[in-house]
């Protein structure tokens, strides 16, 4: 595992996505943003103006610098593979990068993502010339099907989006990143540092964190804090994680008690 | 919870204890110490010289700044309340501080505390004025006990010592955290930056960690990844961890997909 | 929920269906079947003779008696959605009956069961005419897509096949729970009598086993007590399982110790 | 393991033990009771009339046949050793067999017992003839001195008393296991039939389970549920659970697809 993190021709120090939904203002995003460290940033297409009339993220832009980050559109809110393809499009057409996070969730109640169609839209827009970034339930026959396809990452799930709830699919993420050929970013349900850390422990190349900073009592230290919670795990992986035992072994010799005491 | 640990009459700003077995040499160990930011650092009394004819941590005090920590002396290897007893005396007697952890551990196997003897050995310590820091069994009444004789913290383990399993004893060290009039710290079985963000996370006070990082391929790297998940933890914890939920949240408005598109 | 599982056009009384592979001997297989209180039993197609020459299951049919179970003919070992479809109709014009249970996994390590092949072989099969129970990784948006094709049941695995670990995708499959307009049976990954059981308990309406009963020391005696097991937690839940609580509750009232002692 | 449980001088062959308090009437505990197949039922000393005027358990006893249930008094409700003794003594002079069943939680909020009380009230009990069954916290240490006292069990809880969340000392039980000299009856904590199971399948020799019945929508049959899930976890580990695996195993040979198909 190389130090930087590569997605498709790019590479990244950070190890922490973040996403942009749920903040307060623009200027809490923003300056949260800029605590957390990270290098790419997701935005909705929805939320942009994609009538061609104007810069579709003019407004966005003012709080997100385009020098500074990897602004990721992505589909979220579409029902489709035809949607999602169609907001791609509408995107590149605009003028944006031509990369895309495939989100496509029917679903209302758990935001849980379609497969049939994810991996649908997946293979038209590798087509099409697209770095896709495709968001999965952790599946490791579907993860390995996407990559095959062409896409630069796998996005598998640790819990609903905005549920705070964790790593709880661990046992198919350990496969899925057993079987990778693109980087593994867990992506929504990560609600807390030692979750994000966790994560990165088990082999993910990175994190992708919304609601655990956007709904923090104050973002911009909650930003701080997950930054932190990545570089660290990532290091203790670099610095060679010990092993788990089923039994105790002393910190220092037990055989003898201190006899001249 | 206030910003600085305070235990008994001292504050400290870290909320990472170490220990100092295991190290492949002194320097190593030194170093480790420096990069975990540490203020708390406990050594073996039995490994000192407690003749009272040298110095007794006169070799470990070459490596430890006894001005930059608080040395902090354990009684590791007793196996009863007169061993630990007569242990943090001869420390006292030699001039150490008047502090001791407290570890009683008559399992060879997995080191495991002995509640009977370490309440036992903190009433007599408690009232001979040392500051006690006892080493227990995840149980929440032996540690109201402890804090209503008086000690300075309780420190449940969250997995046998060595094991770096995590926090296994999950569920009853909330309870304690819920009771508790004195510091928590967990104590045993942290193996991962994970692990003790979790720990602090769930509300304790502070980790004590020695094995992952002894052991670690990169000692000094392991301890800066402690040091920085342990801060995030507890920067997590002060700006508002969000709570969990059981279905999704969506992190833009779902009602309406773009219709201009 | 009803006191019977209604499976298509069909009711059983019994919660727990069985699989026939890895079993020492035939004989030793319906003794286990026998011993299991099972009604559905299923079968690879490829272990049948579809030549059209001879009763496909003619050797498996002197210990599986068709009038007693139900039988299952499944398309274990299909790497496409071709390959299961024209199992399941070789296996129709022999003349069994136009169940099928799905399972497409062409991955060899796992085992894991491909979303897209699973839908796509549904989606003809139940054209068919066929009732089709498919086998699936624990994707809510993939069970609720089976049901509205019009699958009998959605069959969501707790861990990979045989690995015996238990109901390791719990989250996900109370929300598939949650959502089901056809009977939940958890297959796969099911060790134990206590994973069946929490299965049930958490509302899947059966479970299907195989390893741990095939590879048991005793493989009768372990089909007796997986019937055991299913049976207990199915009455749980028809008696009204108690509510978890974050605290005690005492057997007895606490407020007043015995003064007259 | 032998097939029956061996507590003291006396054989068992169930492995479920009762409680008897919280159930709506005298007249469902007594269904419940027998429906639960338990041979060992304990009941609160202070809810006996110990006045040594009148039969101690005269209005129990008309609901609980000590020809067919050992009746083991437990001291619920004691605060401290020394009440616990009291009760045990009374107990015994107004004619009861001398077992008990020792709960001393002196915790109104959990009801988690005190190790050291408990120690203590054991040493006396034992000298003093009776067959002492400790409640305690899942504590390796504490288990292995009572039993080093002479207690005829340990009774580690799963979880706190009433709570219904199963085993979540499951690490700290396998060690009491490993450890065990006198059987293992996992006591608290125990909301569902697969909670039970899973304490026998862990190695535990039985469970004692009271609110979890006396609670349920329908006592009778929740207590013939567990009735089934205790002896289906004990012939599940009589017949040999198999091995957890981190990979797939197929139930049928996966190297040849079907050719003749």
């Amino acid at each position: 595992m190389s130090g930087t993190l590569k997605i498709a021709d790019r590479e990244f120090n950070s190890r922490l996505l973040m996403g942009t939904g749920k903040f307060s203002s623009n200027e809490v995003m923003r300056d949260a943003l800029d605590a957390s460290g990270c290098e790419i940033v997701t935005v909705a297409l929805r939320r942009a103006d994609l009538t061609g009339k104007n810069d579709p993220f003019a407004n966005i832009l003012e709080f997100i610098d385009p020098k500074r980050y990897l602004l990721l559109p992505n589909t979220s809110g579409a029902n489709t593979a035809e949607e999602a393809i169609r907001l791609a499009r509408l995107a590149a057409a605009a003028g944006l990068p031509k990369w895309v996070k495939l989100e496509i969730h029917p679903d209302p109640h758990y935001l849980l993502p379609d497969p049939i169609e994810t991996l649908k839209a997946a293979e038209v827009l590798v087509k099409e010339g697209f770095t896709v970034l495709p968001y999965i339930n952790a599946d490791p026959v579907l993860a390995k099907r996407l990559q095959d396809v062409g896409t630069a990452t796998v996005m598998p799930l640790g819990a609903p989006i905005g549920s705070n709830r964790g790593i709880e699919t661990r046992a198919q993420i350990e496969i899925i990143i057993s079987q990778a050929t693109v980087p593994v970013v867990v992506d929504a349900g990560i609600g807390a540092p030692s979750h994000a850390a966790e994560a990165l422990e088990l082999g993910a190349d990175a994190v992708l964190v919304n609601t655990a900073v956007a709904a923090a009592g104050d973002p911009v230290a909650m930003a701080r804090a997950f930054r932190k919670a990545v570089e660290a795990a990532r290091e203790a992986v670099e610095a060679g994680l010990p092993t788990q035992l089923d039994h105790a072994e002393a910190t220092s010799p037990l055989s003898t008690f201190l006899k001249s005491a």
